[in-house]
Parts: structure tokens; sequence; C-alpha cells
């Protein structure tokens, strides 16, 4: 029979009533024909428990132990989620991640899945189970310890449950209906979208639009899992929540299919820093090595040896990243006349796979943003993807003006 | 390394502070030169809301899945513990029972333990760790499903670990400091015992001197395990709590150790029963098919080829005894003029391992009963112990008479 991947984040499992309600739709696939597999998280706020137990108790824990800790909330929902099936009529049983044995990488606490073998499952499907249900998040290490691939990765355990059993689709039911054109609170035209593509939705995904985790996705992407985005919490059709898949299954493609934004950004420039071959690697090395994320680079005009340097990075991270830099100047290994930070600042993009065959969207995106007397303070661009920074007082207006300018309200 | 197992119970880890104040005690053994395996419970309160999610969703659930949920209160413990004693800069890691392996059979919910290889911890131990942090209650089944023990199973886990580690010692904390002569709340006269033979312990345990499960006894006995009970919530001295030892090792054995109590006890008399061989197991086997602890019996003085029948069993089980005896009546296999339950009575019993070697001890005890005016309903008696039913109202008067009578205040 074909196998479908079902996955349940915290907010659609925080309570009896709400496994019940998931359980239920589990069970209208079982009744299509799937053999279903189920990904749990932890019921919502467990984890978050579990993490404050283990900081409060050893704040630079050990992440072996950390993970033995923080896994079991999802063992108590796969339990949980199959005596519910079973309640139903359904034959279920629960997986934990040793079980399947889900193997992983010994990166404890951001581990990465090696293999998940097949034949438990497969064999009890043979023998009339119709749901394995399977605790999310956990894994084991080659030393036989458990392990956990970090926030989101539920997520990531569905998809790679998925890509294994070769699954007609991976459906990750979460507390929002699907991905939208942009954000819904802050333009009320917002449209959902029937479909979107893996490479539209990484960039989505890490532009804050945290429907999926980027891992999940790159995952899908690479496996050519068919993933589908829907809420738990309303009668779904077939047709329901948003596909997440190659460029190919889409028919029509959009020359633009979002606008994101972010306000956690915050630009940092380097004023007057020598312009000499390796001067980008001496300033992001330190960057680099202080963990900081740095998102756009931008190096502006060279003017007689010297030059500014551009990049941002989350805002909480600018007084540790100010730190590396003046460290590495006060080392001679930088040199730059000031350091000018501005965390007053948010970044919009415009995503869409159409534009690697259209040109023009960079122009029309600018123009609208000039309409609107927006001053744009950085651009970078990438085949299907256009950002800039801005000030954070005109990001509702530059999503707003965006959406309509670029027509999203309606279908393609 | 000399090897110590010390167990600590839901109360003693019950927050963030008691799991510390648990460490510190393990602390102090450590630095006594012990390697120690630490036995956890979950937290205390955890275990019966998993048990309230299961039942909530399944009455009669699968209990292999109950077993992989009400495990997993355990498992945060024995993490939490292994950090704290890392804090503490003790090395510590924590094991769950399928990490062991705690092999058990495949009873769930009621497992008993097969197997608990050593070589795993053994290795650990000689590479320098010196704490192994045990989940509880736990442990894996032939087909490598989750079990737990049952009931008071983190103390069974304890004597297995002891047993097999060959310990020099178990400790069981708790939230009472010892074995007493009796229930201090009814005679404060009671006095804690330094030392208690294993036998004495089985008969105080299951008649209603709660604090070790009666399985633990049993199979510290077996295997000659030293178990000491002993309070999480104290300063601690070597010969602190009680020492539940082999009767060898109790130099001046007590006549009476102790008088215990059980509130929980009923009467049912079957009158005027035919008198005939094998009538003892048409009366008995009905009820031990409905479930029934039936736990004194005894026939009276038979007339004529009738008989009375009388014996005793938990309150709560009377309606269910009634049933079944009514119905093998009908059915024509036993036969008797009346069924009289009384569920007013309770068990007073003494008990002493010297008994074996002294007389007298029930002539006194039936004198002490008889000069309070207390009317005596049934007597059974062991090798070192002596029960009666008594009506309920005398149960106080009966403890403290036989308390005094026996002089358990003083040491021997």
């Amino acid at each position: 029979m074909p196998v479908l991947v079902m996955k349940f984040g915290g907010t659609s499992v925080a309570t009896l009533d709400r496994i019940r309600r998931a359980a239920k739709r589990v069970g209208v696939e079982v009744a299509k024909g799937y053999d279903v597999i189920v990904i749990v998280s932890a019921m919502s706020g467990e984890t978050n428990k579990l993490v404050g137990y283990v900081e409060e108790t050893s704040p630079l824990f050990d992440a072996r132990e950390y993970d033995a800790v923080v896994s079991s909330g999802e063992n108590v929902t796969a339990g949980l989620m199959a005596l519910t099936l079973q309640e139903m009529d359904v034959p279920a049983r629960s997986w934990q991640g040793w079980q399947v044995p889900l193997m992983t990488t010994s990166a404890h606490s951001s581990a990465r899945i090696v293999d998940i073998p097949t034949e438990n499952i497969t064999r009890k499907f043979g023998e009339g189970m119709r749901v394995a249900v399977v605790a999310g998040f956990q894994g084991i290490s080659p030393e036989g310890r458990i392990t956990t691939l970090g926030r989101g990765g539920s997520d990531t355990t569905a998809v790679a449950f998925a890509a294994a059993f070769d699954a007609e689709r991976c459906d990750i039911y979460t507390d929002v209906d699907g991905v939208y054109t942009t954000d819904p609170r802050i333009c009320d035209k917002a449209r959902k979208l029937d479909r979107i593509a893996f490479e539209e939705m990484l960039e989505l995904a890490s532009l804050g639009a945290k429907v999926l985790q980027t891992r999940s996705v790159e995952l899908a992407m690479r496996y050519k899992v068919k993933l589908r985005v829907l809420s738990s919490f309303e009668e779904q059709s077939d047709e329901a929540g948003t596909l997440v898949c190659d460029e190919e299954e889409i028919m029509e493609l959009n020359v633009v299919s979002g606008v994101a934004h972010s306000r956690d950004e915050a630009k940092m420039t380097l004023i007057s820093v020598a312009d000499r071959p390796g001067i980008a690697a001496a300033i992001f090395t330190p960057l680099s090595e202080a963990g900081i994320n740095v998102d756009m680079i931008v190096q502006n005009i060279s003017e007689e040896g010297r030059t500014d340097m551009t990049f941002s990075c989350p805002t909480n991270q600018v007084a540790r990243a100010e730190e590396a830099l003046k460290k590495a100047k006060e080392a001679g290994e930088i040199n730059f006349h000031d350091l000018v930070a501005d965390t007053n600042v948010c970044k919009i993009s415009v995503v869409g796979i159409g534009m690697r065959s259209h040109t023009g969207v960079a122009a029309k995106m600018f123009k609208v943003l000039s309409d609107e007397g927006i001053n744009i303070k950085v651009i970078t661009t990438s085949e299907i993807k256009i950002s800039v920074l801005i000030d954070r007082k005109y990001m509702e207006l530059a999503v707003q003006a965006l959406h309509d300018a670029f027509e999203l309200e309606k279908a393609a």
C-alpha cells in the first residue's frame, strides 16, 4: 500500500483532545488506503519545560544528557497517539528513535540523520499494522546514546521518513493553514499559495516565514519529497494547505511568489577599510569564529584603496560582532576607520522562481519603494530573490506596496 | 572499587532542589571510594500524570503503549541527576533501561527482570566514571519494546542492580527514616529498628508497613543483598536508617520485632459448608479466578459433616468475592447455608524471627488482648508471625497494648 507521512507539531498535540483530532485525520488517510507513518512532537510546552530543567540544573550542560532529557516529551505523545488510534480500531504502535533505529551523527542537540532502516516498520505494515507512530526530533548516535536533531527536528524527521519509505507525500500539520504570499498580519490581501517551489520555500523560510524548518525543506528538495503544509485545526480536503514541491510540478510559475520581511536584522558598516585582496576573509573569519550569523554582505565602491564594508546580522548578535571586530582591529588583523551599527532596519525580500526567466523585477521593486518615499540602504540579490534593508518604520508600508504592485492577491 | 547502589524515590527527586540534595548524598559516597549506581524514580506526580493521560485516552489500554508512555518520567530524572552530579564535578552519565539493557519478560506493566548485563557500566567505571544513573522501573522485552516492572518497580530495579554488580549495599532513600516497631502515628513509643531480618521485613511489608515493596525484599533475600532504608530528608550517618539483612547479621534476634496493622481487611464467612475432601479447592478456585487476594483462611471445627469456612480479603474486593461465590453456588460447585461479610475488622500481627526459638508469644498476645477486653475473631500463625482479626475500633488500643507488653520501645 502507498505510504503517507503525517507530522503533527506541538500545538496540534497539545492536549488529549487535540491528539484525538489529529488521530481522526490519520484515520481518514488510513481509510483511503494509505499505510501511514505519523511523526509527533512533544505536547506544546513540554520540551520547553524540560529544557528549563536542564538549563537550571547545569548552565553548561552535557549535551548527551540534555538530549536524553528533552527527547522524552515526544515519547509520551507517540504512545498516546498510538493508544488513541487503537481506540478508533486503527492498528497502530509507537516507535521511539532507538527502536527504529533512526541513526544519527554524534553531534548531540544538533545531530544529522544518517540512516533510517525501513525493515521493522515495513514488516509491521505487512502484518496488518496501519499506522507507525514515531517520536520526532530524536535518534541514536553510533555510541548508542540518544541524540536530538535540534529545533524543528520533527519536520526533518518527517521528511527523512518520507524519503526512506518513498512516501507519496509528507503532510506537515501545524497551526497555520499554509504558506502565504506575505504575512497576513501585515497585509490583509495576503493570499494562501496552493503550490510553491522548494527553492522559493527555502528563501521564504530563511527569511522568517517560520512555517517549515529550512533543513526539512532542503531535505525534501534533495529527495524530491512532496511536502504539504496544512492546518490541524480545520476540516481538510485533499487540496488544503500549500504543497511545497519541485518546480516542474507547478504549472504556472509565479514571477514573484511572495514578499517576506524580517525585523530581526541589524546593519553594520565598517567605514574606510583597506581595500586589498583577502580583506573580506580577514573581516568575516573572526565574525564566523564568534558565531555571528552574517546574512547580507555588500562591499561599496572603492576609492583610493579604501572601501566601506556593510553586512547584516541578527539584532541580538550586534554586541558580539562589535567585540569580535574590535579585537581583530587591536590584533592588527584588520583596519577600519569606524564601525557603525544600525539596529533600526528591517529586511524586505521578494521571492519568485519565475525571476530566473523574467527581467525587470528588481527595477520594479526599487520603483515601488521609491514611489513610497522609502530609502533603500542595502541591496542583495540571488537568482530567485531580491532583498533590501530599509528603515524599520517602513516595513508594513513596503510589504503592502510590493504585494499590491506584484498583484500577489491574484492566483497565477 | 566497591559498588554501592543508591535508590531515590519520587518524593526524594520531586524538585531540582531535591535532586541536588540527593546528588550531594551520592557525592559523599563517591568520596568514600565507592563506584555508585543510582536508581531514580520519576519526579513525584509525573508518573501519575502520565498514567492519567493513558487511562483517559484508552480505558482498556495496550499495555505496551502504557509502558512506553509512563516510563518516560524516570528518563527525565536520570538525565537531570547525571547533569547535577556533573555540575558537582562527579563523573556521571545516565542509562535508560534499553541502554543497559535491562532485560525483562514480556509481561508489560508487571514485567519481571530476566538479566542485567554488567559489561557496559563496569567498563565505564573502569574509564573513570564514578556514577551510573539508571532510570528505575523500566526495561525491555525480548521483542525490544519498553516494559515496566509495576508499582514499586524502582526498588526492585535497585535490588536487582545490587545483586548483578555484587554491591556492598543497596540504600533505599525515601521519605521515612527507617522501619519502626510499629506505626508511629498510632503508638508514640514506636522505635526505629537498626536492623531487621528479611523474613520479618517481608511480613511487615505485606502487612501494610509500606516502606519497601515486597518484591524487592524477596529479591534482596534471595541474593543476600544488604538493603538499607533511610530518609533523604535528614543528614545521614553510616548508621542511619534500618538495615534489612540476613538474620545471621543480626546479633540479638528479637523475639518480637514489630506490631503491624492493616485496616484494609474484611472477614467473610461461609456458613455450613459441606465438609468433604476438595471443598477448600472448590471455594478458593473461583475466588482466585476472580482475582481476589485471599489472605487468612480458617476452617472451623466440623460438626456432622458441615463446617464454617472463614477467610479475609481486601475490603474493596468483598463485592466481587460475594459474586464469585454465589455464582459457584448456583453452578452447583459449592454448597453453603449463608455468606456473611464483616468489613468492620482489622488485622493485627506481631512479627519476630526469634519466635522460631521462643514459645509463649501467641499465649502472651492473646492474654494482652483479652485483658483489654478485645475479642479475637480469627487467628492465623506462621513461623515468625501471629495475626488476628479484631473489631476495627480496637485497632489503636491493640497496637499500643502489644507494643507495651513486648517492650518494643527498648532496643534488644
